[in-house]
């Protein structure tokens, strides 16, 4: 049983067709009053370590759900909070939870709206968050999962596979050197919400996704609510200078990049357009001052497909990021 | 270190002025692309009972959530889901919570429209819920938990204190007939948000809240939301006749009512209107077919005093419910 037989088998026929909820299928809801709703829970131990410093899980929780409003090509406006303490809280984590949100909020310029919150019977009973953010769709209408055609290229914004990188590194399962081990950490605690790119690319983009679950499982998501293919060229996944050192110090390349692109939390932008439009995919890019990749295309066809340099497919580890299977 | 003071000293600063805010005063915020918007958290063991129905506990998550939007008038159109389960739960719950879900939106109008769903590393970490439930304000206003005027009179709706004596059955503390049991537990499992009554107030009622944290405890939030003091007379207090049986069961009559006036979870609306619109209160309640009934008066000053018949305060238990403080 994963999340996503979860939310589709058990959940999606509760959207009662109500045309917003798109059957839970993408990354945000659409109400009709004119308002892109997206909602994410982290809980310590499963989306964050229990010793991440506090103020930092504040401004992640915002983050993930910052990017999903900005692969949408929304403007987000605020947000609403659900805190769950552990029984022994302590007044000072809570007012460090809240200075990390009060500094995204400035930055990013939202503002709690309401809440809940509440504390655990328990003290092993582990921290648990949500917050339901919600913002204005783009003028040129909220971009969506589906949508793609045949033969569309497939981009992706910034690196991949750093926050993964940066896990591994917490729980001490690779080494790097100091400043690559700083970088990564900062993917890992302080992901980057595209909102400019995302804004940029509404009207342009056929579709889109933001990579929380790993690329290739995202890629695939994103390849399945347009009843297409997706075809990954590995070598043009784009990768930070510290992931290049990583993948140099492998022996097996190819094995490698296939694990940079099945970690999660990347929240960077996975979108599909026209051939047609890479021009203007470039100007959307540099006006938001983001780098974007050209990594594939959509084809005829299921599935998710990764590439080597002469065409010939990639063993992938199977799944991507599901919180049901890894929990 | 209490719930209302983390709210308000930590949290409602982070509102940063937004008006639909209301610095996180009132029971709802109000979006202004025209929304109200509520959330509440449920945990196993803090908010419901580990064993109690599964079913019945989706459905009172859904209607905690809609008492908030029916003390606002708001008309409840959908919401979004959080959920984290028990390392080990079972697909039969979490298709057994959906089946209540479903029950209660049907009853109520709603359709979800998004949310996330998790699963704890430990199953000793209890299940926690959580909904933020949208809808539209009355075309008069959302009627706010401020505005009353010295001389108001404060109405309730419904009967105080049978969730809170049937919270006392489930856990064995006190004794009922098989009759009245039936019908406590029935009010402490499934709330009825009073959805017509809150409608029918809009443009009547001066103020307005739920009656979740208990009588005493929600009247000293409304009082201090309007900068007055509260004045209930105990004799007015409605009771079911279950309840009515257990206060005759008691020693001390006085010290019965205060204690059913301090139980939380009664999802009645209580609410304050000037004495000249008793008749329309009385049409609004018919209208509704919901019983409502006059208990006190708001006064200059500030807190709450709960009265004999011969207008003399009784005590009260301290605080009310507060989910930090009981946990």
């Amino acid at each position: 049983m994963g999340e996503f037989d979860i939310i589709r088998e058990i959940f999606a026929p509760l959207t009662s067709n109500a045309p917003g909820a798109f059957q839970l299928t993408d990354d945000a809801a659409l109400l009709d009053v004119g308002l892109v709703v997206t909602k994410d829970i982290m809980v310590s131990g499963v989306h964050f370590l229990p010793k991440d410093p506090i103020d930092l899980v504040a401004r992640k929780l915002l983050r993930v759900n910052l990017s999903d409003l900005a692969a949408k090509g929304a403007k987000p406006t605020g947000y609403i909070l659900g805190c769950v303490w552990p029984a022994n809280v302590k007044r000072h984590s809570i007012e460090l939870f809240a200075s990390g949100l009060r500094e995204d909020q400035e930055k990013f310029r939202i503002a709690l709206f309401g809440g809940d919150t509440a504390v655990h019977k328990l003290k092993t009973a582990p921290l648990t968050l949500s917050a339901t953010v919600f913002g204005a769709p783009p003028k040129l209408g909220m971009t969506m999962r589906s949508g793609a055609s045949h033969s569309d290229d497939l981009y992706v914004s910034g690196t991949i596979g750093d926050a993964g990188l940066g896990l591994a590194a917490l729980k001490k399962e690779e080494k790097f050197t100091t400043v690559d081990k700083a970088s990564l950490l900062g993917r890992f605690h302080l992901p980057q919400p595209r909102l400019s790119l995302g804004a940029a690319l509404a009207g342009l983009a056929t579709s889109a996704i933001d990579v929380s679950d790993g690329l290739i499982a995202d890629a695939g998501h994103l390849a399945r609510a347009s009843n297409l293919r997706v075809e990954i060229d590995a070598v043009a996944i784009p990768r930070s200078p510290a992931a290049a050192t990583w993948i140099a110090s492998k022996s097996n390349r190819w094995r490698a990049i296939a694990k940079l692109a099945s970690f999660g939390d990347d929240y960077e932008i996975l979108f599909s357009a026209p051939s047609s439009m890479r021009r203007s995919i470039a100007v959307a890019a540099k006006a938001s001052r983001t780098e974007v990749s050209r990594i594939g295309v959509m084809k005829r066809g299921e599935g998710v497909a990764l590439l080597d340099e002469k065409g010939k497919e990639i063993a992938v580890p199977s799944g991507g990021f599901d919180h049901f299977k890894s929990a």
